[in-house]
C-alpha cells in the first residue's frame, strides 16, 4: 500500500521503530521520492511517497481507516511502543456474543494516519 | 486493512470479481457492519466497514494513496478487467536508468479508491 508523507526521515524512523520496517528500495526523482519498507514477517509492503517541497499537511479524509499488524504479544508490544514515546492509545478488547473478536491497541504515524497493532488470533496468525 | 464504503454488495462483488477475495468472516453491529475479504494468495485482508445510514459520499482526502496487488500476468487481468466492465486504466511501464522497476495498471473500486494491479516482477513474487 502506498502512502503520501511529508518527511521521509521521520517517517522510515517510525515504521522501523514501531514495526521492524527496513527500506528494502528507494528511488529518487524529480519532484518525489518513493521508499519501499518491509519486514521478514509479512508479504506486504508500505510505500512511502514524499513530494518534495509539501509542507502542508495531506489530507486524510474520512474513508481510509488504517492498516492493521498482527503481533505475538500485544502486551509486550504495548509496553514497548510506551517505551518508545510512540503514545499508543490503551489496549482495547473487541467481544461479540461473549467470544473475543479481537485484542489490539491503536497507534498514530507522523503524518496522522492511524495504525491497528492487533494480537494474533484466530485467522490472524 | 480497513476501508469505509457506501454499498457492502457492491464492494463485495468488486472485490470478488476483481481479486478473487472472498468473505472470509462479518459481523453485524448496531450501527455498523464489518467484512473482511481474503484470498489465497496473500497474507492479508481488506476490511470494508459499512456505516448504517450512511450515503454520503466517503472524502477520500490525498494523502492515502492505493493498496496494490500482484499478479502473474498483468496482460490477461487487464484484458479480464475488461471484459467485466471494470474500466481498468491502460497497462504503464515505470522504467528508472533503462530498467523497468514496474509494470501496472489502476482501477477504482465503487467508491473511489485506486488499486494497483502490478505484473510480478523483481520483489514483487
Amino acid at each position: 500500500m502506498m502512502i503520501r508523507v511529508l518527511d521521509e526521515a521521520r517517517s522510515v524512523a517510525f515504521y522501523e521503530k514501531a514495526f521492524g520496517l527496513a527500506i528494502a528500495d528507494r528511488f529518487a526523482f524529480d519532484g518525489f521520492t518513493l521508499v519501499y519498507l518491509r519486514n521478514a514477517d509479512a508479504d506486504f509492503e508500505i510505500e512511502l511517497t514524499i513530494n518534495h517541497g509539501r509542507s502542508e499537511p495531506y489530507q486524510l479524509g474520512d474513508g481510509y481507516g488504517h492498516v492493521a499488524f498482527a503481533v505475538d504479544d500485544l502486551e509486550a508490544e504495548h509496553a514497548r511502543f510506551t517505551a518508545l514515546e510512540l503514545s499508543p492509545n490503551p489496549v482495547k478488547e473487541f467481544f461479540r456474543d461473549g467470544a473475543l473478536l479481537a485484542k489490539f491497541f491503536f497507534v498514530t504515524d507522523p503524518d496522522g494516519y492511524k495504525i491497528e497493532v492487533l494480537q494474533k488470533h484466530g485467522r490472524y496468525r
